[in-house]
């Protein structure tokens, strides 16, 4: 309980966006939002530190997404961050520092962090091309590729030279799954068993989200303190500990099967009295989430009784439906698989239990479609069992356990990609694709993916690759957030310095008036249109240029020309206008903005339509798009917020159109 | 010779679009160039019948490209095709009916076409993404991979169904390598021959580009009949017969080694005398280029002699460039593959010939930085071989093939996945990876990789992911094409029919010239504007309102309006002004063009920069775009091929910028 306080008050105090996984934050950082302190050395620190806690108070949580969001800040470092002890000039990468090239980076982040942890560099690219990434290139995918590659090989390395010789490069990730020693054929005839898994897996992961996704909303209503967080994750750590004991000291569960090697020491005897007997859900419970989901996959069979596993399962998904979600840094990749693999286990002792002299003939013998029914099913069964001559466990566990991953996040070739590189065997592409596509099916038939619900609840505006259904009438003009500031091209600076202090808009409009005197330019709640769009220019760049004084009495020469390189040294540096000393004289000058401005800002005409006005957000990564009329004036302003209000939900094979509530971040 | 002048003759009198490997024109097409004749039914037979034909006829190519466009062709057919004896009315997707949702058949398409060649469900995916599209979404992804799986499962099933027992499924793809018998595992001190081999790759990889390139400009500017095509095919038929016969025949080269079970039909005796002596060359030369392929992988070591080696080598490398490009359905991957294979057996057979007790140790005494380079670079050797206890040329061969392959398309991470799949062995894949990555990384220092060399010397304006550098000052202005055909929005119909009758463009902006009688409404090189925007009208738009006849005498009252599923129905039908019967006194009715038109087009200011330009046309897949002033007055249009025009290459280090004539197609 101290160690989860710990890791629980490390997250919320110092830097709250490193609670939960950081996926869902990435994946929406890469649609175009911007998150502040998604991406800081502070939030990488809490995150690193924070997973290491977590998993050390006992919580039942995997590493998966702290790597991917620990990779993303390390990643996007290279284009953002500045040596603290060398000053602002002090510049690591200066042509990677600009929006577009740090998305690229953060991407590319990803990948290394899911390649490390599993071992799998095609698999953590395919992850930043399925789940996280919204825009892509050719020329992104060998990049991130090798990115992802020299992640795996540098664990790899560190970790071959802490367990055997360096050179042997044998342990590529940090959760590996290991070989199977077993033969993992599979036949046609089991592809009803594969649709049956990828079923269960669609349905538990359902039931997943949406029991967390209850949880969430309760959370955000009543859970907002930072000490009732901390409080609520101590309380879980306590349950996790005691569910786990109270269970290993009240059943008698004791078994002789020699458990897989790697989780020996966890083992305890309990009341169990024989020489080489040992309580099986001690080897279970008293283990990393990550050892016990090895040893599912690769005990014996025998090793688990079905109560044993039967009573683990409903604990054991319980207890990580409530811990997902908790303020700690907390990934849900290995909670996921353990529990796909407890009911693969038990589905694949099921499977074993028909035996042939089970079947009551005599039962069947007048009814002809029950018995063609029992006996297809019963062949299948029997046919994958018994034609292989193994009682392989492993491979309903490890079917299981994609199926669920698959269910719950609703990824599918970048898990089964990632399951292969973990296991080393290609055998079971085909029934894990099988299983990951069912199991999506069926998941998003009853609710949205986990992280699709993390982004929906937490309000963040993430536009989906397309545009929402049946909003075909509405237009530009109906959606436009009115009024717009807008600054006029030659702009006083004592306006501009009040402007500056008001608003959020990280930009204005510039337009021309020329029916008004240049003090009367900053033009708020004007009935129809705003003056005619002349260009954009944006607060950081305004910030500069008072910084540096670039202005000038009225009438007076303005001062030289600020190079683009000075405005790209204070990208991410944050000061407000608060810092700048602007005495009353600077006041009353006057600041030339057309030599700064952008002067072809992208424009769509107010009856634009939603659909269009959507796939030009998306196509483009915009966050705001200034509406014009006829005549180029402008009249609004649509930021991705307004979009992304407009959301179309397919549940239960119904359409559903909800307007959402966009949080500020 | 007769079969291959079938092949080439099938190619070049019924479909010329079937030429080649499919890939580069499938790659142009999905980002967003419209290529017409290559989605077509006939172009499909050509493609399907020809590289069987091809292959027959012995020329060296393999059929993976043109399985690709097979695939692309297929799924395009769901969404243009329309069953050939029911009628324009009879669709089968009437929801797919749109230029965006056929992009996404052709890329699943694609990605299936590779999976069923290599039995790569993954790997074809990649390869969709990767090499071949343009715009990708999460939502594409499982839907790709689903087609992918399915593509690989119905051919297993026939396969397994032809081989063995149908249930098995143990024939995933037309191309297998088979899995490898011996250890694959490697060790770090092997990366040095690693990295030499993926040098080597991309050496000979360039080569293979810039020979194929002087020999397609050759044949653009010389063998443009169809006859010479032909003839041209026929020659090459006889050489490569001819240059295996002649060889076989000239050199004494006679092995005991049995070889691997496949191409045991292909050995031959020739002079051999001994009772299981063959002539090695056989196997090399008389086989399918697969067949040879598996040999040179699986082949025992002392199979082959260095000289059989080095000979079939060369000729094979300059056959296989030479046959590149010709008319007839070809791939390049197989040839590729074989090339590698042979020089990295080679280079394996080289790095066991060094046998320790060859050291000359008395020539180093007194030099010990030759001493030392030597004595790493053969520790490495040594360990490399002699540690793992094997003498495994077919790990070099793979290497080797992957090298040659990457060093010639410049795909990364999708031949490695490919050929992973294929060998079903994952322990390679960073190796594999490295020589890829570094093939690609040489190679793409001396020339393009070779689809984007098609794409550039075919002159198709295929815009690449970023914009070209150095092009900021270039403005909207300074590329536009000039004068814009636009139309009134009332317009009258005999002037629709002759502008019909003479322009090629697809689209016409809609303008309003409040003071022209509409009579006057369709202006040509007027000198700045072309009137204020209103909206943008398709050329099929108005050929279908002209064939419904929705346009009435001025001043009366005009038709009842189209609904927009009959232009639906008339998508993909060719149809041109004079088939439809427009009498005189149509001639003299209007239009109204205004419920129809495209109201909000996108449009962008004429000052605005070549890379903003270029970012919009790449985000948006569009094909034109309209350029105004500021009063939004139409001055001028960009198109793809405006835009496409401007490239940057950088070969040796050096960047060129170059301006690009671009065909019509």
């Amino acid at each position: 309980m101290i160690i989860s306080i710990a890791a629980s008050a490390l997250v919320t105090y110092t830097a709250p966006k490193a609670a939960g996984s950081g996926i869902p934050l990435i994946k929406a950082y890469l649609n175009g939002v911007k998150i502040p302190g998604l991406l800081r050395l502070r939030t990488l620190i809490a995150k690193g530190l924070g997973v290491i806690l977590s998993l050390l108070g006992g919580l039942l949580c995997g590493k998966e997404g702290p790597m991917v969001h620990s990779g993303s800040i390390i990643a996007a470092g290279f284009g953002r961050g500045r040596l603290p002890f060398c000053g602002k000039d002090c510049l690591l990468f200066e042509e990677l520092r600009s929006d577009h090239e740090i998305r690229d980076l953060v991407s590319g982040g990803a990948a290394a962090g899911v390649s490390a942890a599993f071992g799998a560099p095609v698999g953590g690219t395919l992850f930043s091309v399925e789940e996280a990434a919204s825009f892509w290139s050719n020329e992104l995918t060998w990049r991130v590729v090798f990115a992802a590659m020299t992640a795996t090989f540098f664990t790899n390395l560190f970790l071959s030279a802490t367990i055997g010789h360096f050179t042997q490069l044998s342990s590529p990730g940090l959760v590996r799954f290991d070989i199977f020693q077993e033969d993992m054929a599979f036949d046609l005839i089991e592809f009803p068993i594969f649709v049956l898994m990828g079923v269960i897996g669609g349905l538990i992961g359902a039931l997943f989200v949406i029991i967390n996704y209850k949880l969430t909303v309760f959370r955000y209503r009543y859970v907002r303190k930072k000490w009732m967080m901390v409080a609520e994750t101590a309380f879980i750590a306590m349950a996790t500990a005691l569910a786990g004991f109270l269970l290993i000291y009240s059943l008698n569960d004791c078994t002789t099967a020699e458990p897989y090697d790697e989780h020996h020491a966890t083992i305890a005897k309990v009341f169990c009295k024989g020489n080489h007997e040992h309580n099986a859900l001690t080897s279970l419970f008293l283990s990393t989430p990550e050892s016990t989901l090895k040893g599912l996959l690769h005990d014996k069979a025998g090793s688990y009784s079905i109560t044993t596993l039967c009573i683990f399962l409903v604990v054991f998904f319980f207890l990580s439906v409530w811990t997902y979600g908790l303020s700690i840094s907390s990934g849900v990749f290995i909670p996921c698989l353990t529990i796909g693999a407890v009911w693969g286990r038990l589905l694949g002792i099921g499977c074993m239990k028909l035996f042939p002299h089970l079947i009551p003939i005599n039962v069947f013998i007048n009814n002809s479609i029950y018995l063609s029914i029992y006996l297809s099913i019963y062949l299948s069964i029997y046919l994958s069992i018994y034609t292989h001559k193994t009682n392989n466990l492993g491979k309903f566990a490890l079917l299981g356990a994609a199926s669920q991953l698959g269910g719950i996040v609703r990824t599918t070739v970048s898990i089964m990609v990632i399951l292969v590189e973990c296991t080393g065997d290609i055998t079971l592409g085909l029934p894990l694709m099988m299983v990951l596509i069912i199991s999506k099916w069926v998941g998003d038939f009853f609710s949205t993916g986990l992280y699709e619900m993390n982004i929906h609840v937490a309000g963040i505006p993430m536009l989906p690759s397309e545009p929402p259904p049946m909003f075909e009438d509405v237009k530009a003009s109906d959606i436009m957030s009115k009024p717009v500031v807008c600054v006029h091209p030659i702009c006083s600076v004592g306006k501009l310095v009040d402007l500056l202090k008001v608003e959020t808009s990280c930009g204005f409009p510039v337009v021309d008036f020329p029916d008004e005197r240049p003090t009367l330019n900053i033009s708020r709640k004007r009935p129809e249109t705003y003056g005619k769009m002349k260009g954009l220019i944006l607060k950081s760049q305004l910030l500069v240029l008072l910084k540096y004084r670039i202005f000038a009495a009225e009438g007076a020469v303005q001062p030289r020309c600020l190079k683009s390189a000075k405005f790209r040294d204070f990208y991410n540096v944050n000061f407000t206008i608060s810092d700048l000393n602007i005495t009353d004289s600077d006041r009353e000058c006057v600041m030339d903005l057309r030599k700064y401005m952008a002067n072809n800002p992208f424009t769509v005409h107010s009856t634009c339509s939603l659909p269009r006005l959507f796939r030009l957000f998306r196509g483009l990564g915009l966050r705001h798009l200034i509406i014009v009329n006829d005549r180029n004036e402008v009249t609004g302003m649509v930021s991705r917020k307004d979009l992304a209000k407009f959301r179309a939900e397919a549940k239960r094979g119904i359409v559903q159109i909800e307007t959402l509530e966009i949080s500020d971040l």
